[in-house]
């Protein structure tokens, strides 16, 4: 919940004090066509009203009517690893941001870290994403628009998820796996095929694609400035404002 | 983010119409003695200003400066099963509510239901708890206060929960084992000490009490209201206005 600071107050009551001020001049000027006496009483309406307009301010703060909520949304991009996920993620996060949004971005190796236990055994993997869809949910539910990037492989949980969401945008960011594993610098495709790193997905672990994305990108041919582009055009047929 | 609607600067901008320009008639009038020129000053001002309000109002929606966000805060409740917590929870929920606030009320059984392969193990409970606070922390970060009721029998996952939130308020509703099985109405106690419910805390499985929590409450004294209040009273030290 925003409250207005008094300085904020304050701040309005001298800024439309100037421009109510000149116009009572002027007004005055145009009626009596006496320079004088029109500064006379803008001087004197410039005093009074400072105070008022401040008082009025604060009695409007307190007055919920027409504080309008966003609606945020629930944007979840999966795909397989080195698909381009987090980067799309991170432009699109930055861009809600900078229109003064609550935002917040999960990304899958981030909440790993502070969860190292968690496996990546399908039953694991399914409570993982249930448990951050959750999160993502109850963000949603307060007003917040989460930008979400896991690979996400199992179209249960995925659906999951949307269920508990109001407003859910899947993106599925379907970089062929060549690709993915040419961009690998890690070189994490290449020790899965050696049968190194158990339940990759793609290699070792299937990826199951989503039946019904609100929107699929291929990395090879959409840049992620592009890609940012889709998806707030996405949003923008909900909410022309965005 | 709040943003105002068109009909609230149009609100804004009759209200203090009506205000400005008896203001303003009553000056020129004071001025000048002249009644008819003062009622023609105080409309044309009337009419000339109402647009102009407005037009400042839209200028100011764009504006941040001084849009303060209440800081919030994760009231935790740790104790046992019987003792509690939910009831004034719940209560306190509904205070910070009325008071115009984003609040997200999170309660043991209710997040259990939704995740029902959850089990009653140390490590499950621990990773339970540390999913839940990196939920609550996560709400805190994003303006929302979190009232949280689990029997969160463990210290350390307290602790990791504690260490994820910038204000976290723990609070110990610690009524005594045997006051909390007289209140039993489902018999789980009864069950617990037949060996029926393993892993029940305080008959088969630990509670370990908090060593420094910012309050205790224990609920044969201290009724749900005045709980509340004391809650209130904590918060308040750091945010006066709450």
């Amino acid at each position: 919940m925003f409250r207005e600071s008094h300085a904020r107050s304050v701040a309005k009551a001298v800024s439309w004090r100037i421009l109510g001020s000149l116009t009572t001049a002027a007004l005055v000027l145009l009626v009596t066509r006496k320079l004088v006496l029109s500064l006379a009483v803008g001087g004197a309406e410039f005093v009074a009203k400072i105070g008022l307009f401040w008082l009025h301010e604060r009695v409007w703060d307190r007055v919920g009517f027409g504080k309008r909520q966003v609606e945020p949304a629930v944007i979840w991009l999966t795909g397989l690893y080195g698909s381009g996920k987090s980067t799309i993620a991170d432009r699109l996060a930055e861009r809600l941001e900078k229109r003064g949004l609550r935002v917040e971005r999960l990304d899958g190796d981030t909440v790993r870290d502070l969860f190292p236990d968690t496996g990546f055994t399908r039953p694991e993997r399914e409570e993982h994403i249930r448990r951050v869809g959750f999160l993502a949910s109850k963000l949603e539910q307060n007003g917040v628009f989460v930008v979400a990037s896991f690979i996400s492989p199992y179209q249960a949980s995925r659906d999951f998820v949307r269920g508990l969401c109001r407003s859910f945008l899947e993106v599925h960011v379907n970089t062929p796996l060549e690709e993915c594993e040419r961009r690998d610098r890690k070189g994490l495709y290449a020790r899965a095929r050696r049968g190194e790193i158990p339940h990759f997905t793609g290699i070792s672990d299937p990826y199951e694609p989503p039946s019904r994305p609100e929107l699929a990108i291929d990395t090879r041919e959409t840049s992620p400035e592009a890609a940012v582009e889709q998806m707030l055009g996405y949003l923008r047929r909900s909410q022309p404002g965005l």
